[in-house]
C-alpha cells in the first residue's frame, strides 16, 4: 500500500510546488506593476506638478507595504497610516510646543521630546500583544515623529509639509490595496484553510506509513523513505506560521466563503492539538527503529493494529474533508463509538495474550499498541474540536 | 520533591523576567539616545550646513536598522548598505541609458527598467535561502533603483544626489553600530547560548515533574500546576526563534568566549533532537491522564522508574552544564554505560512480571516504561551530539 500511496503524496507535492511557483510570480509581477503605476506620479508632468518631491513617499510606501498576502499589505498599510497620523500629529504639537520656547531652549525640547518619544514606543514595541498586531505602527510613528518635530525647527509650515507627505503616503497605500486585493488577490484566509485541511490528510499518510512501516518485516525497510517523518515534523514546526497567517487572515475583509467574524482563534486551538497528535506519531517512529521485535509476535498485532490505523486515517481525513469544505461534520455521532470499541479491542488483544508478548521483555511490540491508544485518545479531542467549529 | 523544586522555578522565571524587562528598558533608552545623536544632524547649525535635508535619511536609518539584538541591526544595517550601493548603482546605469533614450522614450525606458527589476527582485526576495539573510537587503534594492531612477528624470545630478544620501545613511549606521555594539550590547548569541543551556535544565525538570506526578497516587493531582508541558510546549516551538537567533548569531563579530567560527549550526542539530525529546516527553503527559491505574502496581515500577528518572535529570543538567559553560563534557565516557545498565534493568523489571502488569490491560504504566525507555535512547543521541560539540 505504502508503494501506491507514496506517487500521488510526490505528485501532490509538485503540484502543490508549481502552484506555489506560479503565485510568486503573478506576486511580482504586481508588486512591478503597483510600482509602475505609483512611479507615473513623477513621470507625468501633470500629476508631478501636483504632488511634487513628495511623490517619493508614495514609492517608499508601495515598496514597504506590498506584502505576499493580501491580510499583510491590509495589515501594513493601516499600520502606516494610523502610525502616521498619530506621529505626524504629536509631532506637530511638539514643534509648535518648541517654537513657543524658542531660542535655545527650542532644540532642547526637540532633543527631550524625541528621546521620550522613542523610548516609549520602543518599549511599547516590545510588549508581545502589541508587538503581534502593531510592530509597524509603532515604528513608523517613531519615524515621523521624529521626522516632524526635528524639521518643524527649519520649515515654518510644518503642517502643510505633514498634509502633503500624508496624502501621497494614501496614494501609495491606495494602489497597494487596488492591485494586492482586486488583482489575483492572495489571501491568508485560503492558505491558512488549505494547510489546515491538508495537515489532516498528512497526518493520516504519516500514521499509515508508519503502520506499513512496522510490518512490512525488515526486508525492505532500507529503502524506506523517511519523508512520513519529515511532514510530522513540519507539522510540530507549523505554530510560528499558523499564527502568522491567523493574524494576517484577521485584517482580512469579507472575501468568499469567510464571513467577517470567521472563528480563526479556533483553528489555533485545533492547530495546538494536531501538533500533539504528530508529536505522538513522531514518537511512533522510535518504536520502529527499536531492534530485536520476532516477526512472529508482530503478526499477532498486525490485524487489529490495521484495522484501528485504517479507521484512524478515515477519521482524520473525514476531519479534514469536513472543515476544508466548511461543513458540519456529519459523521461524528457514529465515529466516537466506533473509535471506542476498535480501542477496547486493542486493548483486549493486549491482555488476552501478555506473556506471550512480554516473553522477551519485548518493549517496542507494546510501545506500538499503548502509542496506538494514545492516538486514538487524542483523535477523540480533535474530534470534540472538529464539532465545536461548526459549519 | 516536586514541593521543593517548584520555588526555585517560579522564582528563576521571575528572575528571567524581570532581566529581560531590564533589558528592555536599556534597549529603549539606546533607541532614544541613537535618535537624539542623529538629530542632532539637524539640530546643530554648522552640521545642518554640511548635510541638509538629507539629514533625513540618517534618521529613517536609525529608526529602522535599530534592533534589539546587535546582530540584528548589524545584519540589516549591513543588508540596507548594500542594497542601497546596488541599487544606487544599478539606479545610475538605468537612468543614465533613459537619459541617451531620450523624449518620450525616456519616461518608457524608466518604465519598463522599473518593473523588470522591481518583479525580478521581489521574486528573488521569497526564494527561502535568500529571504532568510537577504531579505532587507533586496526591499531596499528596490526602494533605491526606483527612487534613483525615476527621480533621474527631474535631476540632473542624480550622481550627487545618490552620493549624499548614501553619507548620511552611512552616519546613521555609525550611529546605531556605536550605540548597540558598544553601549550595553545585547548579544544574539550570549542569548542563544543561555537559553539551549536552560532549555536541557527545563526538559530535566519537567521529566522530573512527571515522574513525581505520576507517583503521588492522585491525591493531590488536582492542585498540580500544569507548568512542566507548557515547558515542554514552548521547547517544541522554539525552532523559528532559534533559526532567527542563529541567524544573527552569524552576523555578530567576535566577542567575548564566542570565536568568529563557533558553530552555530550545531545548536540548530541538538535543537532538534531537543525538541524529539520533549515530543516524547509530552507524550508522558497522556499517560498521566489515562485512568484505573491501580496504584499497587505502580509501587512496583516506583523505584527503578526514579532511578531511571533522576540518572536522566542528572544526564541532562550535566550536559546543560556543559554546553553552558562550553567545556568538554567529561562524564560522557561514564555515563553511556550507566544509561545502557539502567536500560537494561528497566526493561528486567518489566519482563520479570508481566502477568502482574497486564492483568488488567493496564496500558498506563506499560506506556510510562516504554516511554522512559525511548527517553533514554533520545539522551543517548543528545550526548552524542555533545560530545561532537567539544568546547
Amino acid at each position: 500500500l505504502i508503494k501506491f500511496s507514496l506517487p500521488p503524496i510526490f505528485s501532490n507535492l509538485r503540484e502543490k510546488k508549481t502552484k506555489h511557483d506560479l503565485r510568486r510570480v503573478i506576486h511580482s509581477v504586481k508588486v512591478g506593476t503597483a510600482l509602475v503605476l505609483v512611479s507615473l506620479l513623477y513621470l507625468l508632468d501633470p500629476l508631478f506638478r501636483q504632488v511634487g518631491e513628495n511623490a517619493m513617499w508614495a514609492i517608499m510606501t508601495v515598496v514597504v507595504i506590498f506584502e505576499f498576502y493580501a491580510g499583510a499589505t491590509l495589515s501594513k498599510g493601516l499600520n502606516r497610516g494610523l502610525g502616521t497620523i498619530l506621529g505626524g500629529g504629536l509631532g506637530c504639537l511638539a514643534a509648535a510646543l518648541a517654537q513657543e520656547v524658542g531660542g535655545i531652549g527650542n532644540a532642547i525640547v526637540v532633543g527631550v521630546s524625541v528621546f521620550i518619544f522613542a523610548a516609549a514606543a520602543t518599549y511599547t514595541r516590545m510588549i508581545p500583544s502589541i508587538k503581534k498586531r502593531y510592530d509597524y505602527g509603532a515604528l513608523i510613528f517613531i519615524l515621523t515623529f521624529n521626522l516632524v518635530v526635528v524639521s518643524g525647527i527649519r520649515a515654518e509650515e510644518v503642517m502643510t509639509v505633514a498634509r502633503e507627505r500624508l496624502s501621497t503616503i494614501g496614494m501609495g497605500f491606495a494602489i497597494c490595496i487596488f492591485v494586492s486585493l482586486f488583482v489575483f488577490p492572495v489571501w491568508a484566509s485560503d492558505e491558512l484553510h488549505h494547510s489546515f485541511a491538508s495537515k489532516f490528510e498528512d497526518l493520516a499518510l504519516s500514521m499509515e506509513g508508519c503502520l506499513e512501516e512496522y510490518f512490512s518485516f525488515m526486508s525492505e525497510k532500507e529503502n524506506q523513505p523517511k519523508a512520513n517523518f519529515s511532514i510530522c515534523k513540519s507539522i510540530l514546526n507549523s505554530k510560528f506560521k499558523d499564527e502568522a497567517l491567523t493574524n494576517f487572515a484577521k485584517w482580512e475583509p469579507w472575501h468568499g466563503k469567510f464571513g467577517l467574524y470567521y472563528p480563526w482563534e479556533k483553528y489555533l486551538q485545533i492547530g495546538e492539538q494536531l501538533r500533539e497528535l504528530a508529536a505522538t506519531i513522531l514518537s511512533l517512529k522510535t518504536c520502529l527503529q527499536s531492534p530485536k521485535q520476532p516477526t512472529t509476535q508482530r503478526e499477532t498485532l498486525k490485524e487489529p493494529c490495521e484495522a484501528v490505523g485504517s479507521l484512524l486515517a478515515w477519521t482524520l481525513r473525514e476531519l479534514g474533508e469536513s472543515i476544508f469544505k466548511m461543513r458540519r461534520f456529519h459523521a461524528g455521532a457514529s465515529i466516537v463509538p466506533n473509535l471506542k470499541s476498535a480501542r477496547l479491542e486493542l486493548g483486549s488483544v493486549l491482555s488476552l495474550s501478555p506473556s506471550k508478548l512480554m516473553e522477551n521483555g519485548d518493549h517496542g511490540l507494546i510501545a506500538m499498541a499503548t502509542l496506538v491508544f494514545l492516538l486514538m485518545e487524542v483523535v477523540e479531542k480533535v474530534e470534540k474540536v472538529a464539532k465545536e467549529v461548526e459549519q
